[in-house]
């Protein structure tokens, strides 16, 4: 950010009275301008035993697998967000049941939030975003072909609960180590984890 | 939002090429630059019973009560957040607990994620955004005084499930009525009211 979005004046570094940390702040209007975190919600869609994957057709990584899911929108809540991005990606209609993960992705200011979620009728396709859409068995998952790392932790832990029959809403954030790719699953921590355990019969 | 703020030069209203609402885009360099809700976080404490409430020294809403919140900061996470702010406005260490609420309000793009929480050690005070922070029986929190409407919901829900034994995440979003006050519960209505049901032992 070079410039102020409210009246085209420069702007600087500077910590605004009462404030702590650095913000924007205009050099002509005074206007100061926060940056947050932005929400990313999606879903975890298993149907008859196997989950929904799509192959992304964008960048960044093109030609790699992930779960549908994309930036929540003004106007639209978390659950019509994680609806609206599954039927942008694969053409799917889905009932969104409980949450599965609420990751803070601190290196890029995402809250990565992902709801389990079943197929409402019969069907999917690619959509725009994506080259293909498949129905994969736990233990066909392109782990290798994950497009990101956050996908990778979720997934896991979606077949571990499932495999205990014990749901959980899991929190945590999730760091780069420094060190490698920052695409891959192996140079993330998943920092301060908390599983939230959830009545099995509302999920 | 007038003016790139890469650039500087003004921004038009557009739908972008793949996508299908308008954004502001630069007329300059092309820029597109989305606006998404923004997260909030903070924690609804009891202490022996008792609910602890802040009574606001800032804008908007000078002297009405709410619980400890604001928005999420990047490079922190959540539960992070929702510590730090009972810091700020409560000089009170939490243990952050369960998560109680993730509410939209669609009319001004915030996602209100709030955590039940604890004393982690004794004491509170009021910091400087706040005139005074105290405990309240549930029978003397000041109903017509809060603050904001998602405090209303909020409180209520945590009243009710802990009358019923049974912990909660209650997601919904509130809208406005249309009519009369943007500060009363009485005009909201919580739409897509889901509770997940918790595991009591672990909130």
């Amino acid at each position: 950010m070079n410039f102020c979005s409210h009246c085209g004046d420069a702007v600087d570094l500077a910590v605004p009275v009462g404030d702590d940390r650095a913000r924007r702040v205009c050099s002509g209007c005074g206007a100061i301008h926060y940056e947050n975190p932005r929400v990313v919600v999606g879903c975890v869609i298993e149907e008859g035993g196997k989950l929904l994957l799509c192959r992304r057709a964008i960048e960044p990584m093109v030609g790699r697998w992930t779960v549908p899911a994309g930036f929540l929108e003004l106007e639209e809540s978390l659950t019509q967000g994680a609806a609206r991005e599954t039927w942008e990606e694969a053409c799917a209609r889905v009932r969104v049941a409980a949450p599965l993960a609420s990751f803070d992705l601190l290196h890029i200011g995402q809250v990565y939030t992902l709801f389990r979620a079943s197929l409402a009728e019969p069907g999917f396709a690619a959509g725009p975003e994506s080259l293909e859409v498949r129905l994969f068995e736990p233990e066909a998952i392109p782990w290798d072909e994950l497009a990101f790392p956050v996908i990778d932790f979720a997934l896991r832990l979606y077949l571990q609960d499932r495999a205990s029959g014990r749901p959980n809403l899991h929190l945590g954030h999730l760091r780069w180590n420094g060190e490698g790719s920052r695409f891959r699953a192996a140079n993330y921590e998943l920092g301060d984890h908390r599983r939230v355990g959830l009545d099995p019969d509302g999920t």
